[in-house]
């Protein structure tokens, strides 16, 4: 029996990691590698069909434990922006047909020709609020992902952790959360501070594991490892997250090229068993001891 | 007459940005240019002899805003440390030859091998303390950089402003300040905030203009353009630093292929074109009405 605080049952493979391979076959080798749940993304559950996608997940024990991605809401008003919305608001309703409890939104960057980075993340804040009641009413939460600040122009002007948790802050944290993905914050000076605040204010709603590789690849979006192949501290940064009261699942999320030209069975095989190896520990390991040392 | 608050008289061309061409050259187009001072690297002075470069930026009436650099000391305690440690003992004293006001300090990244991004950058805080006595018996101040979050691996763990302002907090603001770069700081949520704390606590030793040019260069050191052409506000970035109450030397520094390839006659007339267009403007603007707008 496992108990509810176990790490044990709360690993999951984000579907992008095996981008190459289509839904069946990303489903079926996330099943055969003897994980619980997968992170499913729009496009391929799209080709697949929704209700089919409900079926094969179903059919292979898998929960789903988010979908990516909603969000790229930072263009003024407008009809462009009116459809961005409804995108996400069918979003919203293939998150709760899918059972997944949350919607991962990346915010967008800055409009084409625009330099108004305030502007772009002050329609983060609007979209948020018309979204939000959408989100309620299907029963899921609405996850914002800070990405790494070298994304802030081009595709998510929510750079940091602590700028998602103010931007989630006038919601309900059944609503909106956040999420803490280990590529996007490692870096940040204040991420101990803003993880437990995160923990505080009950608002993180998915813990994603990659590493940062160096160098950079030429394709900056595709420079993301299986953990242990980067200069993440996933000890370290997996026991802020238990000592935040984190206990949903934990996914796997690698954009790089080798690992999609590998085999899809051994990439899931390969992302088990850097989760058991260098993060469930860290999460199952009881925080007294470092509330110890940090009291001193 | 130039009065002490314009922005005229103020603009530096950071030889980084013509850095294929030796001393000589770097000092000539920058008269020819008419701008007034020059950012100077080590190693090319080296090339050139200390002394005779100190005749040569004499010779072409120029002064010397900057030194690049000191730092890369995170190492831990042993040989290497007391080698960098040294080398940056050096370059003090270089800085304060050539009578440049501030040397720039880069922090360097993790140790080799290491993931402990938290020792590295506690190891900063104590090569200050080393180094601060020093730099106060110079006559220079050490101008900590933050570096934008996707070099803190490799190249510096100092990685936004008020982390740079939290290590320089021990010391006296003349003889521990903080570059202000916009390229390397344009992403940060707190940008405001903390420009203008860095304002009130004196620290503001060097700004910094380049932009920030999207796609990122494959290699990202090289992603760096001239002012305009990129995604960075330096009308809404130079409004903060003017309202900080900064009146020392803006550099322009660039590090980017094309650029480096190009006439650097060329290169310094567009830069010194670029900061009379977008940045002068802006740092010679009243503050009154932007002071009016906030407190409405």
């Amino acid at each position: 029996m496992i108990a509810a605080s176990s790490a044990a049952g709360r690993f999951s493979l984000n579907q992008a990691t095996v981008k190459h391979a289509d839904l069946e076959t990303a489903v079926r080798v996330t099943a055969e590698a003897g994980i619980p749940s997968i992170g499913l993304w729009r496009e391929p559950v799209a080709e697949h069909g929704l209700a089919a996608s409900v079926r094969l997940v179903r059919d292979a024990g898998l929960r789903v434990s988010s979908l990516c991605r909603g969000g790229f809401f930072t263009v003024p008003e407008g009809p462009d922006r009116r459809a961005a919305i409804d995108e996400n608001r069918r979003a919203i309703e293939e998150t709760a047909t899918l059972g997944a409890p949350t919607l991962v939104l990346v915010a967008g960057g800055l409009p084409a020709g625009s330099r108004d980075l305030v502007g772009a993340r002050a329609r983060v804040a609007d979209a948020l609020a018309e979204l939000a009641p959408d989100a309620e009413a299907a029963g899921i939460s609405l996850a914002i992902e800070a990405l790494h600040p070298m994304y802030a122009s081009d595709r998510a002007v929510v750079s940091t952790l602590k700028q998602a948790l103010d931007f989630a802050a006038p919601f309900a944290p059944e609503v909106v959360g956040v999420v803490v993905d280990t590529f996007h914050l490692w870096w940040d000076p204040e991420l101990a501070e803003q993880v437990a605040r995160a923990g505080r204010e009950r608002r993180i709603a998915s813990y994603q594991v990659c590493d940062w590789v160096t160098p950079i690849a030429a394709d900056p979006l595709l420079s993301r490892g299986i953990p242990g192949t980067g200069d993440i501290d996933f000890e370290a940064f997996s026991a802020l997250v238990r000592d935040a009261g984190y206990d949903g699942d934990v996914e796997c999320e690698v954009f790089r090229q080798e690992v999609w030209e590998a085999d899809p069975a051994e990439v899931a095989r390969s992302a088990a068993e850097a989760y058991e190896r260098l993060v469930r520990p860290h999460l199952d390991a009881q925080p007294a001891e470092s509330a110890v040392s940090r009291s001193r």
